[in-house]
């Protein structure tokens, strides 16, 4: 039990958090000013390219593949106080090449990918000159219940046929994003988790159509956005299906459990930064003859916010040492409980700082309202709350079976 | 104590609710369309004065104006269950003029308006002819204590001359918004709740900027949206002051009754709607093998639903009640609760119909978000919750110390 | 609408709080001494029958029994801000003859029972000379769910014979106790919810054993406490039959709608004074040089409790109002909503004070920690939060079916 | 960053666990029903010597004492898990000698003790052959205000003569108890905090009188007890003062922080055991045709009650660790957090347990009504969870100060 971070981490907190407040903090703004006012999907910021080329030649690049010749070699437990940091601000972790759904998906092909696959689609998304999309969701099904998944990948020949319609494929509106990982059934007649495979669409390929940008609480997340995609009878070659038919719900659950844990660390990261900005605003406005800080309640939601975070983090933190020391799939509870935890934590302390800002917590000028919207779908998106809960719940009476059993058998010698 | 509403209530619940269904719930999506593409704050979709026509012929306008020769007599409590009917959609108030902020403008100008300033004024605003905004948050200061403001009204000859900057004037983007009224300083140096005076002023006056209209949660509530106004050595002729020097805080005491209950009586509205919505979710959609409704914690989310709506319309309607029989300011304890209450409720059941939904709940295709993130800047407009929390514990321990008082004079004799 | 209490229910609060001031409350704590030291069991503190004698004498009894010959001829509005005041104090309803469970067991003997069980048992409930319990619950099953009772009464000649083990008997450890309504199944076979029946079971019946008290988080609740009672081949005439055989479930759900009205209405005046205490002590302590009214949360605290405490009492005046008006069958669903609002209300404003109180709070000083244990109990009797939120679900959804059909058929037509 | 025990940590965990299920659980009954039926604090159960005598035999003895010549030599995060399983039954930590408040006098007397007080009251503390309290809460003033304490300290010749009254002397009740460490003021005119100090006062020194035993909720906690102590004139050796005058809230501050953390970490045990029974509990009783762990919300209990009990045993862990590598006094706002975190997370899990168990959990027949009240004392013990809030709070404000001011320095250069 030990809980300091290795000296390596430090030097990398140390190093990430001076590149955060050198070059990201200042240019938050840019990035939005940068944006085509007609077309917010047209062009990426320039600052943006300006930023990844500052972050590669400082070496803070795909820190966030484990155990991997391709990353920096941390594990998720070194990896996560960092990513934590970069989710202080929404336009930090594509800086360092360590956004979503990139990095999920840059952590199928290295772990399912063909060489030619990797060749074609790892590299240039390691190099960070495309991106990519994740196409799971469905707009007409339970989609947390991935037997529900309806779109079609049909063997004719020597090519899959897709079709189907997808929504909340993030980061598809994106000019540089070329393609999606798209899941579908390839038999539907197969068991439960075997009827489900993976499969690279490039979004170049025709009968591919984007048909809107879904908005999130009236943000549009541009350039990135999140896309309706409709699969019409879409062709690709049978190399491009990922590790082999009937693969795609053990790649899902390999998928997430990475991707999950890094959302919850850029979720602390953006508490961590909303409860500082409370602690300032509190400090400095005054009503009522007195300091915001010295009425009410305000010291119980600083107080409450920093416990809050604090477990979440240490929980956050367990998981991750889980998943590097027994494996994803042992570690399942543990990523359910701070999936269901780190977004919840962070509403609250966002709201929180959210009703100190009052008219300003709600609109543009603090970035609180927004920062709230996006971890919204956070307790939707990979599974609602509710799916997570009720898969913690079976293991805590799994083990209560376990024990029951146990003490049956110990009475009967 | 009777818990029924009379039969003149019910025969226009029944009359109203026709109207919605018939009139405003086919029309919500034909209203955003018809809002400009390039300038969502340019034009007035068509279809709403096609409504107010339809609402006027009605009879179905006005309803808000309690005891007043203008208004249709209704009291506060009479009113409570019909503007509750109008909550449920966005596009509603405005048909049948009984939209904010309007309706407390009307209020002010009925109760403290001058002859002059009501033929000029209430009487196109009661046509619907045009609309109005109120000018009273300022952007540098706490200002839910109204002794911060510091915007300046000052009397030179026969004008006054106003300086300051207003932000969170809702409506003021429309292109119908003709005047405002704006609270600011007649004399820094009175009490301190005499300082503050009201005045009308035209926004076509010299002087007046609109410097840009806020984003709530990423909406830009078009067209009537939410302005940062600058007013700048505007001139306007001493008639345009409300009752007299020295008043503004007397009327914003007055207006604000009102308003914060009508606020609160729509929100309940909203709240029954996103209940119905989510019932109907969860009675059809299914996920691993069963209905939505017969999983987990879902019947729970319903069941405290409705508790918590029940509570907070009947806390509303003694609320009402109390306004009714005793007036404002006995009643502003419970004012000051139901203001704390059905924000707060309504965003609770508003989150569970949000999770209900899924990815359809955060995006634009249920009106879920847009309605959450409307509701949520009740909890700081006219006063953030903790302001009114404060003012329901004040009451509390005087009527404390009153008791206490009570029982020494008693053991003294 | 209409947020009155009537005159007459006025006059009687007034009467009703002078003598709680002058007989009640000064005699808490000589009730406490009044118990025997060595078997709390054995003996009626003196001072209760005083007590009820001088409450007789001022015409405040029985005014629970609505529209009855026998009672005060109240509603159940009417009586519900009396009971509130009774609520006030552990020793108050007795006094008023208005005492859980005779106030039940006097409803259905009112309601179902013959002439002759009027007179044997009716009579002496009423007059206070004696007392009763209900024997429903049973240890060895979930008796929230009535079907499972496996206590059985079976007709053996002109008797039948009672077998079966019932506990939380509540009353039963009193020693003027004579006589309990037993509830049990006599008709196995029958369809669900004409099984059971009830049936008076004198406490003196050879066969009835009192197996031991149940104590509630430490407390006995002496003198009356809450009994685990054996019935072991007890005889009892057929005329101890209440209304018919297969009526037990519809005699339960008569005997629970007032039952469960009458505890939220004790539970909202414990809450009440719970309240004034806390604001008492929080405006005469000191800590760290200011009065614990101007420190942190305390405000939130008694705000919070003021807004919980009025909602929980509209809805359960109103539930009141609908038992009076549509009936306790149509009142099902708010009977259900404020059976789960009141305790878990109540419980947090004791709560509350408790906190505020300090050690005091816990102990038995202040009888705060006393009023939490025995309302902990009421989220449990007569059934869990559980069960009467997914009866409050049910009715929703039930109603939302129906709209959803009305709307198809409006679309067909 | 590591989150798994040591190999000797794990070791010890299984030679406990294994104890506890072997010797303890099996006499908690008995060791009740060896309590004197008429006084329950006469004698001390025969039971807890013969289980004392195992656990010293089995090298499970004084596990506690971190860094010391006394104890196991374990340290905080070492102690941790130990003392957890010790917190699943009320009756182990005793058994082990790890009972408060013993630990906390132990750990006072190693630090601050002289070599005669040690030998005197040490040695036998130690060796389990005496008990002890610790007397510093009063019952007229907010204690948590150190500066508030009253009981005075006055040096008369070369005795201290003590004067004030005491209550929540927890343990004093114990026939064993034989030695308070007291709490008072020696110089009410030095600075804020060398006001007071501490004194060893033997409980058969004249003077002493134990005036009552105060009741948790309607547990009398026999044999140990919670003791209302008046000191009259009490004279002791000036010997008896531990370290020095002045030092008391020195001492205080030293001894609260592993104190705090014991009782945090039993704490978690006694939440843990209550999890298990309710998951027990749900996957046996059936309700409405379908066992209870099939049933709406009870999932959702148990994966919440999982994920806080997981992170406030983290959170409790990493306190500890601080408390090991920076001291007591840089741990300050982690154990502040945990003495918050832990005992409401364990109120509502066992509250959860307890409804789970229906009537049964109420009463004695789970011990999770006697589990729950006891735990509620400790949102009070050592100051109430306001207190503590707002010390993290300040704590959180500072770093807030700290930040702008190294802002501002930097933006200066």
């Amino acid at each position: 039990m030990e809980f300091e971070y290795s000296q390596k981490v430090k030097d990398l907190q140390v190093k990430l958090t001076r590149f955060m407040e050198e070059h990201i903090y200042p240019n938050e703004s840019l990035y939005e000013e940068q944006l085509d006012k007609h077309d917010r999907f047209a062009v990426i910021p320039q600052v943006l390219d300006e930023l990844k080329h500052k972050a590669k030649e400082a070496g803070l690049w795909n820190l966030f593949l484990p155990e991997s010749e391709y990353g920096a070699g941390l594990t998720n437990t070194e990896y996560a106080p960092l990513c934590e940091i970069m989710g202080r601000s929404a336009i930090a972790p594509e800086v360092f090449n360590c956004a979503a759904p990139d990095t999920g998906n840059m952590e199928v092909l290295v772990r399912y990918g063909s060489d030619e696959q990797k060749e074609q689609w790892l590299k240039p998304l390691l190099n960070g000159d495309i991106r990519s999309c994740f196409s799971m969701t469905e707009p007409d099904v339970a989609s947390s219940d991935a037997t529900n998944i309806q779109t079609s990948i049909t063997k004719v020949g020597d090519e899959y046929v897709i079709n189907g319609t997808k929504w909340w494929s993030s980061g598809a509106g994106d000019p540089r994003c070329k393609i999606s990982i798209v899941m579908g059934k390839t038999d539907p007649d197969a068991s439960r988790h075997e009827q489900q495979s993976m499969i690279l669409v490039p979004l170049d390929t025709p009968g591919v159509t984007i048909k809107r940008m879904l908005p999130v609480f009236g943000y549009d997340h541009a350039p990135h956005g999140h896309a309706e995609i409709e699969f019409k009878d879409v062709r690709v070659p049978v190399s491009n299906l990922i590790w082999g038919e009937g693969k795609g719900f053990a790649i899902a659950q390999g998928r997430l459990g990475p991707g999950r844990i890094h959302h919850c660390m850029r979720t602390i990261g953006a508490a961590e930064r909303a409860l500082e900005e409370l602690c300032e605003r509190v400090s400095e406005r005054e009503a009522f003859g007195k300091k915001l800080a010295d009425q009410g309640v305000v010291r119980e939601w600083i107080a409450d916010s920093r416990i809050e975070i604090e477990q979440a983090r240490l929980l956050t933190l367990k998981a991750a040492y889980m998943m590097d020391t027994v494996g994803n799939k042992e570690a399942k509870s543990e990523i359910a409980m701070i999936k269901v935890v780190a977004p919840n934590m962070a509403l609250k302390v966002i709201d929180r700082a959210i009703q100190a800002f009052g008219a300003a917590g709600v609109s543009a000028d603090q970035g609180l309202a927004a920062k709230w919207a996006n971890i919204r779908t956070l307790r939707l998106a990979d599974g609602p709350d509710e799916v997570h809960r009720r898969a913690i719940a079976k293991y805590e009476l799994a083990k209560s079976q376990e024990r029951r059993e146990m003490h049956a058998r110990e009475r009967t010698f």
